[in-house]
């Protein structure tokens, strides 16, 4: 377990009963702590040659607007559905109970840029797994994700195959 | 007007018919703008003790967390209520029609820290009043708001006539 581990909060029974929220808030108070984050991102992408950060609504803007300053590179927003005022690429995919939208802007990406998704912890994939499919419908190349956390025990990865995922801090169990 | 304003894109009848919406967006994919905006609010804030950057949900996670980082400090997202997993401080304000409701961890400062707010845009200051009072309700003082775009017409700066407000992009109408 990453030393960053310890900056994280856990909160039981949020959003419901038997529940651990990995609550990140704890850590992004803490500049040590997000300076080693975007640190460990910055040397494995560096040489990547990303083109632009895709953050997710709105916990992956945080630390992926960081990680694109740091890399000097531009910050494109993934937005829930009606967000975004101008033309936009939308891509469904279902909860546990009933779907979700999300959108980018249909001129967001230059055909062929490369692209790294950012959001802050992995769960079950199906968000990923959309935007995913939505930076490629939009012209893009996704060159990676990368997330805060991961819960192993959800097995998100298994829904992200054809995709190079990383993340810092895992947990094996709830 | 600031050669910033040239990255922003109008948007016109969103979201709703007659308003022309100022988006952000194709200012935060080119690097050299972003780096700009942090550079310059780096200028003005590096020297006054400040604490910890707020940032609003959810556009102001985005420049707020990369000045954070810029400065060295931690980053607090205040959140629309639910959404955060701890106790929280919570300030209902007032919209068009209705109410909306902003939150923030009650362990998120510590007495008296100094902190500077940041949003995307300051239109009727409903928001950031709010979040002003959220933030002293929490023990912290407000050292200043900030935002990347102001609209003077709506003169959200009246509401916020106690704290010393910057912004880098005016607009004087609609």
């Amino acid at each position: 377990m990453s030393e960053l581990a310890s900056y994280i909060r856990n909160v039981p029974d949020f959003p419901k009963k038997g529940i651990v929220f990995r609550d990140i808030t704890t850590l992004l108070k803490e500049p040590g702590a997000v300076k080693k984050v975007v640190s460990t991102f910055y040397e494995k992408y560096c040489d990547a040659k990303i083109d632009k950060i895709v953050g997710v609504e709105s916990r992956g803007f945080i630390l992926g607007s960081a990680l694109a300053f740091k890399l000097g590179i531009g910050f494109i927003p993934i937005r829930k559905k009606g967000k975004l005022p101008a033309e936009t690429v939308r891509e469904e995919y279902s909860l546990e109970y009933g779907t979700d939208t999300i959108e980018i802007h249909k001129d967001a990406l230059q055909p062929g840029e490369r692209v790294l998704i950012h959001d802050d912890l992995l769960a079950t994939g199906g968000t990923m797994s959309a935007a995913c499919k939505l930076i490629e419908r939009a012209g893009g190349k996704v060159a990676g994700v990368c997330f805060l956390v991961e819960l192993n025990f959800l097995k998100g990865r298994d829904r992200l195959k054809n995709y190079d995922v990383f993340s810092l801090i895992q947990y094996d169990h709830e």
